[in-house]
């Protein structure tokens, strides 16, 4: 490896790649104009769970389906998702809906097999500093959803993403989930400034989990049609057909109504912004 | 007045007043289905430069003209605002233009002259707390703009809010400026999940300050676009015809062209919304 | 006035003045090697209160009375003071027992009353950047007391004492209060590290309030010895006879018994700092 | 395992085990009265570096040596630390000079790897919630040195310390080392009042790291006593011989001149606290 300045994000730069990278995910093209919507519920709970949840998904219009096997659990008492059993669930939903997988590998004893089931693998904000995985990333032959940490500067969040380039897997893309502050009306706070500032340095796409952000349902719609306003390149939303029996997270799981008019709306707005004569960002 | 429960924002409140609220400002709806905007210097600096501005903004479609003729600055040595012969020229360009005037009062000293020129008196961030300065807004005649705190709670905000309403003043906008956090691409960090949830707990109009919030000219156009798909009911933004000449907050004024589009656009936004059915907030 | 730099807090640097300031309070030096306990309740409530309160603070040893005759409270609806009643009683209180009194004005409108009775004027943590009360506090015949806000740095703080210095008033003390962060063990989080960056870069004296700072009654007693432990010049602490009848803060109020160990501890903490060859903060 | 809640921290609390828990480490004891000291430089470099920082650690009365092997870096192209070259150093100077060892693993593959040469093993604040690792130090024989994460609330940081007990393994020290805020006079902000705050929760000993907390050499010492002062347990500081010449983290590496003062003075201050009668938090 030549020797690089330690404080630079060589790879992830626009300098390094001036034009936006686009990522393909089972399809999809995460990057582009148009916003991409991954959705789904926090947990595969059930096969009969995941299968609804993952039509419902379909039925919206949104692009790939969101659910987690493995499960990062502030307490050892939680409930920790169904493992590979829960991959094996999403394989068998993908059959069914021809929808994307995007699922969490929490660490790199169980990376090799999420690796085998998941379209994208994604990497937790918890987890955006675990250089291990991030190296284990870097040789995987999936796309990589990386997650802001909750205080991780914008320096910090691209250094992560250079972990998994140096590594030798460009297909990464980024997600901005929201930061702690005293703020208390939300869960945290969207930071939807750091979206024109990725735009500007790395030519990473970068998409927006309103639903960890803000962890209440209602506060989603409104923060997803924002995201894309400040012109992310797409959207990872929670939802749940029967939200009040999630095992976990279900006040932040729109219902399937929902994110039918997120992604429709959504559209629309991404159409005005193509057309826009805005100034972009300078490089 | 009755015995109040301390910790109720209780006449801000949307137990108190199910509706929107709606505050006229010489003319200009606040508060409603089309998105208001304010834009002109932070500060009046000459009467050619003033006017200049104010005939940019009115070319570009927005709705009223903001400058500062007396400026909070941090250090006691720097440029302090034109005072009231700053106010007069926003008098005059008014006459010429047919703009509605909103500028900053940052004392009950002064309060009186900015009142008697301004359609609408904006209370800074770093006064959102001064009581009395609230409590001298409640007993005026004009529509009141309150920013929040850099790091001002949502009950917080209210609250200041509800000294302006409980002294007798029904007109209150709020403001989003964006608050304090560890994060350095940005000088502050907007948030806009404060906007839907200002929608579910009051009924007073919110708009966005992006270019306070983000202190970099660049990122005002996507901030701007985004506080009006989450909800917002105006933007109160930086603009000047040379800004690299400004006397102050230069590098977040934006160009007259920026300007122009973000008015053409937000309105096409508030279109979109207006026409969704996107469950709204639950009050 | 010559012209100076804005970001520069000229006069309140150590360039300007290479010696500590001590700053005098009713014969009462605070700056020096000894540390200096301010003490008493929130708000001054009933002569019978304010005198019990006064003795406790006398017989613990302590230096100052502290209590609020004007207060600033975030609610329009909660208690606001005694005003001028309150005064009046803090100046006999100080009759009967020979302690300096140290309590707030909350705008320039009571200013002169404040000042005529107290024998240093408090600046709030909300009012830390009132440009306007700064100003006039530089005008003023009274030490100042000038409270960090909520989330202002190092710079803004500086810079807000230099307003009161550029008045013409030497005599400022600087309190650190704690910040807004999003650690919820705590109301606002203890900032010590201010404590030897303010000594480093500048000559005027910093005590420190871990009464408004912790908001819990148990957390006192460690912060305070920590504060002084951190090179702090002396403290300013809530304590009540009655907490639990106290109309204002009452749970962060300690106990008589914990001032006078407080009082006792600190000394022994100065003493092992007085003698110690720790190297000490560049200047 | 028994149905437990997953919002409590059973294991690490004071309901469970309520005298404070002591833990050996290699013969010093860690929970104490006596504030325990552990030094060293931020990374092992050469035999002559670490012998020369482990004699001068020694001399300073300091009780164990630090020092890391395997480096968490924020950048793929910074110094990653020696490695198991690294264990077998500290190994050696731990014979030389009767220290024990303190030392981060950094994954669950080199874990093993650590844990043969460690005295206890230390998890850093970016692997606070990889919760493999934890469960991994769940089954470690040494004890376990957690430190708080940037951003971590209390209740995190205790459920992360609940995974490794839960795991089987009770001897786990916690440690503080600064949080992420808005200020920016020191490279993180050390959070003192979470000391008090953990012992009234919790029986574990509480430590803290004033040097990552500040980045600053001569914040150094004023946090140390003010961590002591405050209650903490012990102190994690780094030092070393050529702060200048060191690979990573010089600017905040201390003297060992100045490390002497500080175990000097700590334990005068320890012993102050140990006659006072202060009443202590209630549990």
């Amino acid at each position: 490896m030549p020797i690089m300045n330690p404080e630079e994000f060589a790879l992830a730069s626009r300098r390094a790649h001036q034009a936006d990278s686009v990522v393909d995910v089972y399809g999809v093209t995460v990057g582009g104009l148009r916003p991409v919507v991954c959705a789904g519920p926090c947990s595969v709970e059930t096969p009969e769970q995941i299968l609804a949840c993952a039509e419902a998904v379909r039925k919206s219009g949104a692009h790939l389906l969101r659910a987690g096997a493995y499960k990062p659990r502030t307490s050892p008492y939680s409930f920790q998702g169904l493992g590979e059993r829960g991959l094996k669930l999403l394989a068998e939903v993908r059959e069914e809906t021809g929808l994307g997988i995007v699922t969490e590998a929490v660490d790199t004893d169980t990376f090799d097999l999420v690796e085998e089931y998941a379209d994208c693998v994604q990497i937790g904000a918890r987890n955006m500093q675990n250089f291990s995985l991030l190296r284990r990333a870097g040789r995987s032959v999936r796309p990589i959803l990386l997650k802001r940490g909750l205080c991780a500067t914008l320096q910090e969040f691209l250094l992560a993403a250079e972990y998994v380039l140096a590594g030798g897997n460009p297909r990464v893309i980024l997600c901005e989930r929201g930061v702690r502050t005293f703020a208390d009306h939300s869960r945290t706070t969207l930071d939807l400034s750091i979206v024109p500032a990725v735009k500007r340095l790395s030519h990473l796409p970068i998409i927006v989990d309103p639903s960890h952000a803000t962890g209440v349902r209602d506060a989603v719609p409104s923060m997803s049609l924002a995201a894309i306003a400040a012109g992310a390149h797409g959207l990872l939303i929670e939802m749940h057909v029967q939200p009040n029996q999630a095992l976990t997270d279900g006040p932040q799981a729109i219902y399937p109504s929902q994110l039918e008019r997120i992604v429709s709306d959504t559209a629309s707005i991404a159409a005005i912004l193509a057309q826009s004569k805005v100034p972009q960002p300078l490089i």
